[in-house]
C-alpha cells in the first residue's frame, strides 16, 4: 500500500485535512502517518529517513503533505524521496500581491493555544458537560443554543463538537417520557427559552438500532417507543415553529454546519 | 475589512481549514464566511450575488475558497467576482499522473457519516463521557488510553479530543486528595492499566488561576494547594515511568497530537 505522510513543525492538522481530502478523490486505499512537530534539522532528517524506507518497503513513493515554517528544516523535508507537496507555499506569493503586504509565517500560529479564542472553547467545552442531558437548567440563560430531542437522537456528541470546534455554548434537553405524558407539551421549564431552541430529530429504525445497542428487548428500545417518541417531539417542533433536522444521515460535522446556517448561529471561532 | 468566503457542497470544513492556514499567514484581520452545502444552481447564484455584494461593500475583492464536486455549480462560483482559490483541483491532475488512475469525486466524502469509521467515533464519545473524571473503573479494559492528573490540568477536554477526532477510547482519572494521603501512591485499582496510562502536569500558577475562576479563595485552588498536588503527581510520573506531558503553553490540539506521536497509540480515523 502507498504511504501518505503528513508532517509539519505544529500538529499536522492542515497538512491531514488537505492530504486527506486530496486523496478521498481517488478510491486508491493509502497507509497513513502523521509526523507532527518536526521543529529541527535532525528531526527533519528523521522523517526524509522514514520516507525512503516507506519508498524501499512498498516500492512506491510515498505523498508527503507537509507545512513547515523554518526554512532549513522545510528544505530538507523537500528533498525527500517522497512526492512532495508544500500544498500552501505556491498560494502564498500571488496572495501577497492581492493583500499588498509581504507574509509573515509564525510557528504554531494555527491549532494552537495562542488562538484568541482558545480560552472561549475550553468554557464552552466544560459548559456543554456542565449542560448535557437535561442536568441542569439553571445556566440556561448563558447558553447560545438549547438542543432538544429524544434519547440517543445525537444531541450531546453535537454540543461537545460545537463547543470544541466554534466554542459555542450548547446546553442539550432530552424529552423524556415524564415530559412525554399524553401529549409531549413545552416544558414550562423551557418556555422562555424557546428561541434558542433547535431539534433534532431521527428515524425511528436507526434510533430502534442504537437503543437497542444500549437495552436490548427494553421497552426504550422497542420500534413501536421510538415511533410514538419521535412522533411526539415532531409535533411540538412544528407546534412551536422550533427549528429542526433529522439526523439519521448526517455526521456531527454536517449537523453542526446545517445547524449554523440555518440558525444563523454566530461561531466565536474560525 | 475584506471577507474571505469558504464555500462546499459539504461541510466546507475542508476550505475552512485550508482558507485558515493561508490567511494565517498574513497579520491582517477578515471577515469569515461559510457558505455549506451549495448543492445547486440557484443556491450558486445565491452565493455569488452573497460575494457581490461584500465585494460592493467594502470595495476589496473577497477570497473565495471553495471545493464542489458538480461541475455546473462550480463554474457558477468560479465565476463570481471574487479571487476565487479552487485550491484543491490544481493538483487533481498531477496526481492521477501519479497514481495512474483517474479520479472519482464525489459528493459528502469527507467529514461524512458515510466515513467508515464514523461509529467508532461515536461510541468512544459515549466512551469518553462514561468514563471522564474517574467515575468508573469498570470499563478500563476497553480505554485505548487513561489520561490522569490532577483536577483541571486538561484531562477531559482532551479525552473528549481524540474520542471526536480520532476515535481513541479514552478515559480519565483525576488523582484526588484522598489519592494523596502524605504522598500519592498509584491508586491500587489503577495498576493493572499502568501501561495504558498518559499523565498531564500543568504549571501551578496557570493551574491556580483556573482554578480560581471555578472556586475563588478556595483551599482547592490556592497557589500552595496546587504546588502540592502538582509535585505528587509529577513524583508519581518520574516513580511509575508514566510518560507525561506538560500542558500548559499547549492546545488540545497540540495536546492531542503530541500523546499521539509520544505514545505510538493508534488512531481509529484519519
Amino acid at each position: 500500500m502507498r504511504t501518505a505522510y503528513y508532517i509539519s513543525d505544529g500538529t499536522a492538522i492542515t497538512s491531514e485535512v488537505f492530504g486527506h481530502a486530496l486523496l478521498s478523490l481517488f478510491t486508491i486505499e493509502f497507509e497513513h502517518i502523521t509526523v507532527p512537530f518536526v521543529e529541527t534539522e535532525e528531526q527533519a532528517k528523521q522523517v526524509v529517513k522514514k520516507i525512503s524506507e516507506s519508498f524501499q518497503d512498498d516500492g512506491q513513493r510515498p505523498l508527503v503533505f507537509y507545512t513547515i515554517v523554518n526554512t532549513e528544516v522545510r528544505k530538507i523535508i523537500s528533498k525527500s524521496v517522497g512526492i512532495n507537496y508544500n500544498f500552501l507555499d505556491q498560494f502564498v506569493a500571488p496572495l501577497e500581491i492581492v493583500l499588498g503586504v509581504p507574509s509573515k509565517p509564525e510557528k504554531h500560529r494555527t491549532h494552537s493555544i495562542h488562538e484568541k479564542t482558545y480560552d472561549i472553547r475550553i468554557e464552552a467545552v466544560n459548559y456543554a458537560l456542565a449542560n448535557d442531558d437535561g442536568s441542569n437548567l439553571q445556566e440556561y440563560d448563558e447558553a447560545d443554543i438549547i438542543l432538544v430531542g429524544v434519547s440517543r437522537s445525537g444531541k450531546t456528541p453535537t454540543s461537545l463538537y460545537l463547543a470544541l470546534q466554534y466554542g459555542i455554548k450548547a446546553a442539550n434537553y432530552p424529552f423524556t417520557e415524564e415530559d412525554m405524558g399524553d401529549i409531549l407539551k413545552m416544558p414550562p421549564a423551557l418556555k422562555r427559552y424557546k428561541d434558542k431552541m433547535f431539534g433534532l430529530t431521527i428515524e425511528a429504525q436507526r434510533l430502534h438500532q442504537i437503543r437497542s445497542e444500549r437495552r436490548a428487548n427494553s421497552r426504550y428500545a422497542s420500534l413501536q417507543q421510538c415511533r410514538m417518541e419521535l412522533r411526539e417531539v415532531e409535533n411540538l417542533y412544528r407546534k412551536e415553529k422550533i427549528p429542526f433536522l433529522n439526523s439519521t444521515r448526517y455526521s456531527i460535522e454536517e449537523i453542526s454546519a446545517k445547524i449554523l446556517a440555518t440558525t444563523g448561529l454566530q461561531r466565536k471561532k474560525y
